[in-house]
């Protein structure tokens, strides 16, 4: 309890600036990390480090962790949404409804329900969910399977209003929660899988008008657009499906961008800019000030949507004000945030064959003899694979400790190239898929949960898993690593070791972003249960001859709920 | 610890006589109420007391109790069943399947899944939903919603034999938990409302064979045959949809049956042997060695359906083996259970105005003037109301305190009598159900849980809700009263005075039955969360004027799942 009240006297006079200024003003989204009592933004600040200061619960008392409420979210299906929490009040989303919860107690306040027509879910590839709302001047915004932005009063849960983005008609989806930047909405798109062209809107949140779209494929004549052959960047992919992170110093947002459509980019030869790259972009405009791109011609379905946490990180003695990516492709990235310099770039999988490195001059990747082969026709076994070496889940950054914690996969596919061909509404793919089956280590594991130094790659300890975690990590103070597993149990690491602390059960899969926040002098911490997502759905379908995975996911039960925990009172 | 291990010792000797016999033989089912270990029978113990003498989690430790593992049921409808745990394998019911879970670690071992056509829903009045299984020599027994009995084997799952009861066809559904007695399996039927004739069926454990059928409405000819007009016993109703008691020592099976059909009684004016009665079986073969009617010619939907405790009873100075009896219509009853006589008959809901009490002569209530206007005809507001003082909730006994712990309700309804007509498949009522709309009280709660005195039916306290409850109790031997609220609450309250002394939020509501049990010395704590029944289903519809009730009942989340609970590992 002393090391709470220590820490909220240390950031009170920050606090007190807002005092009297608009609920959850932009000084509020930007204090949001070193403001304890609320969670504003998704990531638990713009910089999206997923770390607080936190320390009532820590590596001593962690045992008297508990469950203090439990919330049904009524929908079995899987829930990947982060919780915000304002003033004692919770606000949780899934795909078919936005719930205000009582924080202490775990009584509903409202709920507002969202209908979308059936075939929406058409071409919804890898999981119906939604990953969480933006709140800002007392309004809550989220986006809609059907690819509508809605805003709701955060008092009431009354509909302000709803604009559409795209069309279900035409495979877009929308499941990531909007972020808020220099008083706009930001919102990326889903449906990269469809050949479709990705983008990045911005909204006005007062009125809900269209302010701005960024395509994430360059057209011909614009920059970038000679690294597309004809018109291939209309099908082109780069969709927009994580949230960005923001910098409100240098005013810029640093969102990522998926895959090239088809994924067999031998028939779109060339950089395919953006796809799988991070874009700076001018949140009032949409301007891109630099971009980065991690896997130029994104041939193996690597999306670069990882989170670009900002952090401060030292390189032979130097600080940057950086950027720290974990990416798909099974390298791990840091960045000058002011300008796009590539700093460092390491592998942190265990095995990797598609590139020998990242060339540190040119900063692309160097293609190796797999993936040339694969140019050249042939099926090949690829490592990472379509999975990647780390999927949307993002990763936390413990300033205490310089690493970023983060679950990573290894797993492979065989690629085998046949042409590709564009039928709307249908996978544009490019890959035989009756030769994709998953490939699993010989030994080890599939699935590890790595303490990764960002500029080595190198894991300082990892923690493997039998199936493979698809869930969020959370840093703390206390020298905490939380995350939760696909099998249910919602867990706690020691930062410094990877030691188990802590576990519970929570009935179904988790694969949700955890959080904490203190109340009335108490810490909690809270997570979505609800398994589901592209493992649940893949791995029976291309799990090849892994009958026991196959049955060890099986005997995990659907059913969303919100779980929050604290120490027990004494 | 001291306290368990000595109460182990004392039932030590008891069960080892078990050793060596077949898994949950008849004897180990006899034994249940004293073998914490396991829990082999609906109401933990064939006597239904729903109590356990292990005080692990008592008046002081209940502050530290935790859930240990949460289970997804997977199923949105209500939750009425008790888990059965057998070395460490818990088994849980629900209207689509069967669950047998790890009881430490909350992980599935296996699930068999169950469909039935979607007609069947059509007669289902009042909740989708199953109240739990049986377990007898390895194999664990239970009803489906479309009226089938299945065995499956209990480490497996694999369904052993499937017998059909009855159709859906003709408005027949089943929700109770089978009843294993002398070697036989018992069940009921559900379907009251419909215009269907109840009865009780016996099978043949090892091969699912019918042993043999008892109609619970007399047919022409037959004992009891005089007190119905014409053929109105074929409608007659009197159905069976709560599991029986079994006294092995007496060999005879006590099983409740509900309302008449129609349930205006002026069409079928009689008794109407055996509505609203306790039957008293020879589970060999269905022969009725006795019966008791609490309604005779039940006009007001008051089944008789309450479970029929077995406990040692002292009234003026004098032990009867007797069978306690909280009945919904407004009286507890004291019953001898060798012979049927009725040893006391007590109101135990603040208001009743369908009688003016028991006759203690005769046995039969004395009707009162509100009960012969309805008889004449006219719409009265009578209470209790359609859901009786108790309605399917199981009481439990303590015969530590001699109270009985059971959840009531305060309600009436407005009878309107109008003629019925059967229709098949619809409902066979007799009252004009605009006129129904639930009555509340103008001070004081709609619900209560009582400590009600069962000889003199007055509580010794009584705790009100804002929500009715709609839970079991269960009572144990550290002086506590455990139940669920339909907000989701998980109480536990102080058994002398009422207080209560702990609470958590289970998610949904909570109207499932508690369990206890130890293993490896570890006292825990089961129940199901899930909101549904029929006070879920009905008060929305017919709560009048009462729009906060509605507006609360309408914030609890469906969800079921199953909880865990035990102190906190020091």
């Amino acid at each position: 309890m002393i090391r709470i009240a220590s820490f909220v006297a240390a950031v009170g006079a920050a606090s007190l600036l807002s005092i009297g200024a608009m609920a959850q003003s932009a000084a509020d989204l930007k204090m949001d990390a070193s403001t304890p009592e609320n969670v504003l933004t998704l990531g638990m600040g713009h910089g999206q480090q997923r770390y607080s200061a936190l320390d009532q619960i820590n590596k001593e008392t962690v045992k008297k962790l508990v469950p203090v409420w439990n919330y049904s979210l009524n929908d079995a299906r899987g829930q990947e949404s982060q919780p915000l929490i304002y003033k004692g009040v919770m606000y949780v989303t899934t795909h078919q409804a936005t719930h205000a919860i009582d924080s202490k107690t775990g009584r509903q306040i409202w709920q507002h329900k969202i209908e979308y027509p059936p075939e929406t879910t058409r071409t919804v590839c890898c999981g119906i969910l939604n990953r969480g709302a933006a709140i800002y001047e007392g309004m809550l915004f989220r986006a809609t399977l059907d690819a509508n932005v809605i805003a709701l009063d955060a008092k009431t849960g009354k509909e302000l209003w709803r604009s559409n983005a795209a069309s279900v008609k035409d495979s877009f989806s929308m499941t990531m929660a909007p972020l808020i930047a220099d008083g706009v909405v930001l919102t990326g798109i889903s449906g990269g899988e469809y050949g479709t062209r990705g983008f990045i809107d911005g909204w006005d949140p007062a009125t809900g008008r269209h302010l701005w779209r960024r395509f994430t494929t360059a057209a011909p004549g614009e920059k970038g657009g000679d690294t597309w052959p004809g018109d291939t960047h209309k099908h082109g992919g780069a969709p927009t499906w994580i949230t960005g992170t923001y910098d409100p110093d240098l005013g810029l947002v640093y969102w990522g961008t998926g895959n090239g459509g088809p994924w067999n980019a031998e028939f779109r030869k060339g950089d395919n800019l953006y796809v799988a790259s991070v874009l700076a972009l001018r949140p009032k405009t949409g301007e891109i000030a630099w971009h980065y791109q991690f896997s130029p011609n994104s041939r193996y379905d690597h999306d670069a949507v990882s989170e670009n946490i900002l952090a401060d990180v030292t390189i032979d003695g130097k600080s940057h004000k950086a950027i720290l990516h974990v990416d798909r492709n099974g390298f791990t990235y840091v960045i000058d945030r002011a300008n796009g310099k590539l700093l460092s770039a390491e592998q942190y999988v265990d095995k990797l064959n598609w590139a020998d490195g990242v060339d540190m001059k040119t900063g692309r990747p160097i293609l190796s003899a797999a993936t040339k082969k694969v140019q050249a026709g042939e099926a090949v076994e690829i490592w990472p694979g379509v999975f990647g070496g780390k999927n949307w889940f993002p990763a936390s950054y413990n300033p205490k400790t310089g690493l970023v914690y983060s679950n990573t996969l290894e797993m492979g596919n065989v690629y085998a190239p046949v042409e590709p061909k564009f039928v709307k509404n249908a996978m544009y793919l490019g890959y035989d898929l009756s030769k994709f089956a998953f490939a699993f280590p010989k030994g080890g594991s599939s699935s590890y949960l790595r303490a990764i130094d960002p500029v080595t790659g190198k894991s300082k300890w990892k923690v493997g898993y039998d199936v493979a975690n698809w869930s969020g990590t959370m840093s703390t103070g206390g020298d905490l690593v939380f995350t939760g597993a696909l099998t249910g149990e919602f867990l706690a690491y020691d930062a410094d070791t990877g030691k188990k602390l802590w576990q519970f059960q929570t009935g179904s899969g988790i694969i949700g972003q955890p959080v904490t926040w203190q109340q009335d002098g108490r810490q909690y911490v809270s997570v979505a249960s609800g398994i589901g997502g592209a493992y649940a759905i893949y791995i029976p379908l291309l799990a090849g001859n892994n009958k026991e995975l196959v049955a060890s996911l099986g005997k995990i039960q659907p059913g969303g709920s919100i779980w929050t925990f604290a120490l027990i009172e004494e």
